[in-house]
């Protein structure tokens, strides 16, 4: 009886909330959103209540959920699909006239002005919540929410949540000022590659000094950007001289969206959490239709395509290439694609509007991923230990492409010089050599083998700051101190200085006193 | 039937061990064996096999247990109580003639000759297992052990795991280099105080450079200290030049022996686990004999004062100022106490040679707990949220609660100077301002609130490393690179040499073209 009731007791304690708690979430757009949306489901699975902000014309955030309840503010952010999908069209119109860095690195920065935009558009909702609506603000201030859940990319919450005196919980792979680490975790340049860079932590002095300049460029235009905004906000509620990235470097818990098989070891911080892949699961059986079509492959087995949410189709020709290098092979092939149907599909190929991403991958009959390279895809990937052909586009993708190939996962096909002969030879190569996919499935193995699943550490570490009111024991206060002194250039000045004024006055008393023996010699004789 | 199903084998995974696999334990002498063992215990009750190895003379290790097999080695290691005792005794009459910060450098300073000689039986052991007794080592290498556990404060176990190319495990505080962040993740001296230096993460001026001066010190000593025997054993077995310390930053996994509510927030690396306090549990039942006497203390509660095992007793006149203090005490006192009992001992201070410390700081009626301040008294005092008045003698002693003092949990008498109404007068504050107690039992809730235990973490993650035969994917392999390299003074280097040739450059040209107009001015003048 005993042993029943500390087995029930046992089962009770993990699956009964812990506090059931309130919960503002201060969201950003497009697909962050859906890494947003899995925590919001599982905090609201475990009995808390979210309240979600949102602007009047947001893009992906539902006005209405099960999940949550959402207050839309009557604030245009002027987030679209269509403005992404022209650049995207550009970037790639770009690449294919052949890219350097420094052309890439332009491309990037065009879209500056639309980020600055962005940016102070999300200053204006922070004021329109602060001052327009007074009714608003007070319900806020009076609902006693438990913590601010957002994600950093844009710095409402955050700013928000210092208002409201509320502890703050990040949701986060970029800050403001780009990758997350970089903001509150010492990264030393040598061995650290800057996010975007294709680095990876092996460099050659070429590649470290490149590091170095790109780094210090990129950070001084994201505070180019970011900053007059930020800045004007923050002086308008709390101090004029207040550094803004301050209130992001006082969040009590960093959820980072990245783990260790895919970012490189690096120094990292006791309030970083890392919850990367917290969004996979087992695959689910797949609709009838799919596990026919996957089943019909016979031992040849099936390769995966998509090119993300919001990539649905490729220039013409660059898919007829793609298609008729399906079209060659023994293995069925399904592609999310939305585009005009290539005439080079062959039967092989099940185009589809749409696919259950997830399952399609965890089917024991899946042999490879082609995949743009976003992460979502690349966890998904690495969690059902499926080897990867990388075909990136924009943002982030080369990059994240680029640490899966220094691990012999994938192998990843210019877009700007695809034909059907080099993707094929690259799907070749991933599917005839095992060596892709062993590693990859060690990969897997070790993604997986965590005491805790990501998702739960989310949930765990979360709530631990709704229970204790914030997580101070965790964070350190040094960003507080001046670079000078974090940097300790002040006490090797001092000491300097000691050491070199002791050697003067050393120095000029051995002179004082040689004069004064040359004198009393030269008396003497 | 289904559910049960799931439960029983939810139940049985927990259980039963993962994975029964072979570990090499090479073992710290003293205190340190006390931490190792309770791992131990955990790691055969989870059904590994483990081997411990240990000289002829081991002090604490016993030679037969019923949780591993151990190989003696005809190797005279020379450790021994009472060269610590007399040590002990003289630190406290230095101590006692008044101390400086000079005075206590000197001091542990004067344990030198014998940590040297330390080092260099160790590297002896070393030599014997590899060279002297084919039979072991042929045995060792064919067992085909999955991991060495070790305690790096001596360096052997680290040297024979790269001997025979074993993942490596530490169990950790300090490494030969002094306390181990230091030795693998990066370590600001501007807010991470440098071991024993009693200063917290918020420094002034003059702290910053007396941590900065006395860490580059004391660094340079360790080196000087176990330098020449680790170089010398890994000429003999790897290369000439191969720098010692490399072996132990290689190591797999770090089992750190502190954690937050302990330590101050610094920047940490991916492969470190924080599993301090992980020998603490639940309190059991006292011995009838104890409960009567803490059951008679009614309200005013029971005292609990140890000062570790290595000191059992005290000068007499300093016993008899504590005794007197207690005398006039309404609370009841346990005192740990192996010397002549003081004459001024009262009937309410019951004096024990030993007794079961975590039993008794987890009984509801312990008010306070007078300790020495070694870090396992001040986990269990942590784990069960008793306050501390601290009396340091040695060692890390008082830099352990001088963190304590921090954090507002403890009050910290100087043994020096200590005398009835000074100790009184620090109980009394402890006892009747109740922050000391809610501060202590704020800190329990969170250290004990964590997704998993310290020693299941300890154990997940030695036997994560038996399984994927290391953990590669966390380990930086940047303490490889040369330091000019790591800290990018080459690169800066560099680049400032670029600036100024061209300023050289574009300035001279400049001076040029001047030159010309000048002369061309002057011509046609």
């Amino acid at each position: 009886m005993d042993f029943l009731f500390f087995v029930l007791n046992f089962v009770l304690t993990l699956t009964l909330p812990v506090h059931c708690g309130k919960i503002l979430v201060f969201p950003h757009e497009g697909s962050h959103w859906i890494n947003m949306n899995v925590l919001i489901e599982e905090l609201h699975a475990r009995g808390h209540h979210i309240t979600v902000l949102r602007a009047l014309d947001s893009w992906y955030i539902a006005e209405e959920s099960p999940h949550y309840v959402s207050i839309t503010l009557p604030v245009l952010l002027g987030g679209d699909d269509e403005f992404y999908h022209t650049f995207i069209s550009k970037q790639l119109q770009i690449r294919r006239q052949g890219h350097s860095a420094w052309t890439r690195f332009k491309l990037d920065m065009s879209l500056k002005d639309k980020f600055s935009e962005m940016h102070q558009k999300i200053c204006e909702l922070v004021i329109y919540i602060i001052e327009k609506d007074p009714a608003l603000i007070d319900r806020l201030e009076k609902t006693g929410y438990d913590v601010m859940l957002t994600d950093p990319a844009n710095g409402g919450g955050v700013v928000l949540a210092h208002y409201l005196h509320l502890p703050l919980v990040l949701n986060v792979r970029w800050t403001v000022h780009g990758e997350a680490h970089f903001g509150m975790a010492p990264s030393p340049l040598s061995y650290v590659p800057f996010p975007l860079s294709q680095l990876t932590d092996r460099m050659t002095f070429i590649q470290r000094t490149y590091n170095l300049l790109f780094y210090t460029v990129r950070l001084y235009l994201y505070k180019r950007i970011v900053g007059p905004h930020y800045r004007a906000l923050c002086a308008r509620y709390f101090h004029p001289h207040l550094d803004y990235f301050e209130l992001f470097q006082a969040a009590d818990i960093w959820l980072m969206r990245v783990d260790f098989v895919f970012e490189f070891p690096r120094p990292t911080m006791p309030n970083i959490i890392y919850v990367g892949g917290f969004q996979c699961k087992p695959a689910k059986r797949l609709p009838a239709d799919l596990e026919d079509f996957v089943q019909t492959s016979g031992d040849h087995g099936v390769i995966v395509m998509s090119l993300g949410t919001l990539v649905g189709q490729l220039p013409l020709d660059i898919a007829e290439e793609i298609a008729a290098a399906f079209a060659e092979l023994p293995q069925k092939v399904i592609l999310r694609y939305t585009g005009e149907r290539p005439s080079a599909l062959a039967n092989n190929t099940l185009l589809v509007k749409w696919f259950p991403q997830n399952d399609l991958l965890g089917h024991p009959k899946t042999r490879l991923f082609v995949s743009h390279g976003g992460t979502n895809g690349i966890f998904e990937a690495i969690y059902h230990g499926v080897p990867i052909v990388g075909l990136p586009l924009v943002f982030d993708q080369d990059d994240n492409l680029s640490k899966m190939r220094s691990r012999g996962v994938a192998k990843v096909v210019d877009i700007a010089t695809i034909d059907r002969r080099s993707f094929k030879e690259a799907l070749h190569e991933v599917l005839r050599d095992p060596s892709y996919r062993r590693r990859m499935q060690k990969l897997s193995q070790l993604h997986r083998d965590t005491p805790l699943k990501p998702l739960e550490s989310a949930i765990f570490w979360t709530e631990f700051v709704m229970r204790h009111k914030g997580a101070a024991h965790l964070r350190t206060e040094a960003y507080k101190m001046p670079w000078y002194s974090y940097y300790s250039v002040d006490v090797v000045g001092f000491l300097m200085c000691v050491v070199l004024l002791t050697v003067f006055v050393v120095f000029n008393i051995i002179r004082c006193l040689c004069c004064r023996c040359v004198k009393r010699k030269k008396k003497q004789d």
